[in-house]
């Protein structure tokens, strides 16, 4: 500095000053351009209406058609029943506008653009400490039984919040026989599992860090190793402040819910798309969504998720689906309707993963469920849409995990 | 904006200059604090002859006290010599002068400040682009059989860079029987593996991929996996421009071995300690680092990496360590030292894992490697010079890898 004079100074500072002032200027303008419209278009899991009430009557005719033995009606209002409960229940910000910029055309009627976040339990609010040990949870070895399975090894976040192989491998290398649905944008969803047996992220955390084939640790086990590693506990206080004794396998799972509350992937092409944007869709991927439209994919693929998140028959495979959890006959072959965001990263599909690739997978659905036969134009046209559901991927740093 | 006056406005601009002035003379100063000393007070991997001379030297002479089967001369010269080799070999943009400032005390003679970057093949030079495909591939399962198994699995960074299990769990749930090295700093050993059976990381990154018992991947697989995942070519061809057919076995290890090169973890208290920072070491862990030297621990563990480097002798356990790999009876139980950086988050110890805590293993090596019984005392005060060794933790995103 000493080398400069006072009026050199005088004209750097007047320069800093510019700057700074460009900067405010900037600062301010920003958040009004890029955040605002998603926050304003957001929709919840409580869709208008004219998107989700349709499609759920065409997706129990749709079973009709297809299966002999029909979905009793009250099965299925069993199954829609907590979700709507969770949506009054459940605190989220949003508004439950209908999208009017969503209706770009006529065909994007049935989607609309992935919320920026995802309904918040109140009794497990996010804050940014439980969201960070949940992350430290997520990636940790130590909570399964042989201490080298985490959460992460199958919802693996550079494979799409999968593990990309048809059927995951747990403890001793042993399969529990189905497909690992992906963790992005499961906050979405009010049942979970490809059975929707789990309510909530919270319950379902609990399955596979207990279940044989997974990480094979009984809760009291995690509870007890987690406890001897001294470096948990201050992560722990901050997370759960007031509580005496907070490293419960209650709040472990609370943490994971809520770190996995933040793995989100918006801004996928059909977002834009949805948003204004009509080239962000290829002339193909349009053509494809009419399609996927015209032939009534919409009745089950709806809404943000692309999902309409409800339980469907689908008579694939040996696996009964829900009936393996109610042993009830009227539940086989009932399996939640998987989201098909990101799908390109997440073959392969089917709850026994038996799809290896979006064409095969959309005419099996085709021929299964809509009992229909689709041109390869018509298939080439879907997969071209179906590929554009790639949004950006939440960026994760490694976790240093506590030594001892 | 429109609510202050003008003369508010000339305030905050006034105001604004200030802040920014006192912002550049901070920018200014902190990396001649900060950053300077490390570059300037560089040690490569060639040390100053008082540090690597000497203790090599004694290192025999503990040998011989310790073993009643001595090892020949020429067969430790032997272990010594690739590293001299390569250290004259590998071009390093660092300086070979001595530490000035990190002769602090008597005490601290036999330690080097850790280097900023290791030395780079002159084969295999950094490329931003091939340091990019490495840590894909570093966190690739698709490299092993399973599909399950990447070489983050055993080389947890949020763990260390090991994963904190006695002998690694790899494909089918085998173990190979020993403990998983640290991945942090390996770039600073001319020699891999516990006995040292491979001269570099290119090399050693073949073994795991190929082993039956770890990712039992088989070379030609491997490569035909990454072909059929249309999304790497870019890649490859980004990080090995001019080669035709960039998707090579070699190119997979030599990319990882680029990644592997940045997993550094610089600035732990020993570190700032030599640079000056005489509080960095609580007085216990100096009192450690005396004891560490007076009982001759350092004879084998001093450097940078507080380890030679070399292969050294240690009858523990039923591992024969480098006569498994030559076969040859002078090779009986000769394992490479093991760097003491980030020991805390590298438990357990040993090749076999058979130690669980530092004091443990430091109990052992005093009886084992140099014939004493320490008191409480003392294995309390190395144990808190050696839990000072936890450096920066490279801070990793993780990679989102190509679907298909």
């Amino acid at each position: 500095m000493r080398r400069f004079s006072t009026q050199k100074i005088v004209l750097f500072a007047l320069l800093g000053t510019i700057l700074v002032i460009i900067l405010l200027m900037g600062l301010q303008d920003r958040p009004q351009r890029e955040i605002t419209p998603i926050t304003e278009l957001i929709v919840t899991e409580q869709p208008p209406a004219v998107e989700e009430d349709a499609p759920a009557e065409e997706a129990a005719a749709v079973v009709e058609t297809t299966d002999a033995e029909a979905v009793p009606a009250e099965a299925l209002e069993e199954e829609v029943a907590p979700e709507e409960e969770a949506a009054t229940e459940e605190a989220t910000a949003q508004t439950a506008e209908p999208v009017a910029e969503a209706a770009q055309s006529r065909t994007a009627l049935f989607f609309a653009v992935l919320p920026a976040t995802p309904p918040i339990p109140t009794d497990n609010p996010q804050t940014p400490e439980k969201v960070e040990l949940g992350k430290m949870l997520f990636f940790e070895p130590r909570l399964s039984q042989s201490s080298v399975i985490a959460c992460s090894t199958c919802h693996n976040l550079g494979l799409g919040g999968t593990d990309r192989i048809p059927t995951s491998l747990g403890h001793d290398f042993q399969t529990g026989g189905r497909n690992a649905p992906t963790v992005l944008n499961a906050a979405f969803f009010n049942q979970q599992f490809w059975d929707g047996r789990a309510e909530s992220l919270e319950e379902q955390a609990q399955g596979p860090i207990q279940a044989g084939v997974e990480m094979a640790m009984p809760p009291d086990l995690a509870v007890e190793r987690l406890k001897s590693i001294k470096g948990y506990l201050p992560y722990f206080e901050a997370a759960f402040p007031d509580e005496e004794d907070p490293i419960t396998f209650d709040n472990i799972v609370k943490a994971i819910a809520a770190f996995e509350r933040t793995l989100i992937t918006p801004n996928d092409p059909l977002d834009r798309y949805l948003l204004g944007d009509e080239d962000a869709l290829s002339p193909l991927a349009k053509k494809g969504m009419e399609t996927f439209e015209a032939v009534n994919c919409v009745a089950c693929h709806n809404g943000p998720m692309l999902s309409s998140g409800f339980l469907m028959r689908f008579r694939h495979g040996e696996d009964s689906g829900r009936m393996t959890i109610t042993g009830d006959p009227a539940d086989e072959f009932l399996f939640r309707v998987p989201t098909l965001r990101n799908l390109p990263l997440t073959a392969p599909y089917f709850h026994d993963g038996s799809a290896g690739t979006i064409e095969e997978a959309i005419n099996i659905m085709a021929n299964v469920q809509l009992n229909k036969e689709l041109t390869d134009e018509e298939v080439q046209a879907i997969s071209a849409f179906l590929n554009s559901l790639i949004g950006q991927q939440p960026e994760v740093t490694i976790p240093i995990l506590p030594a001892n």
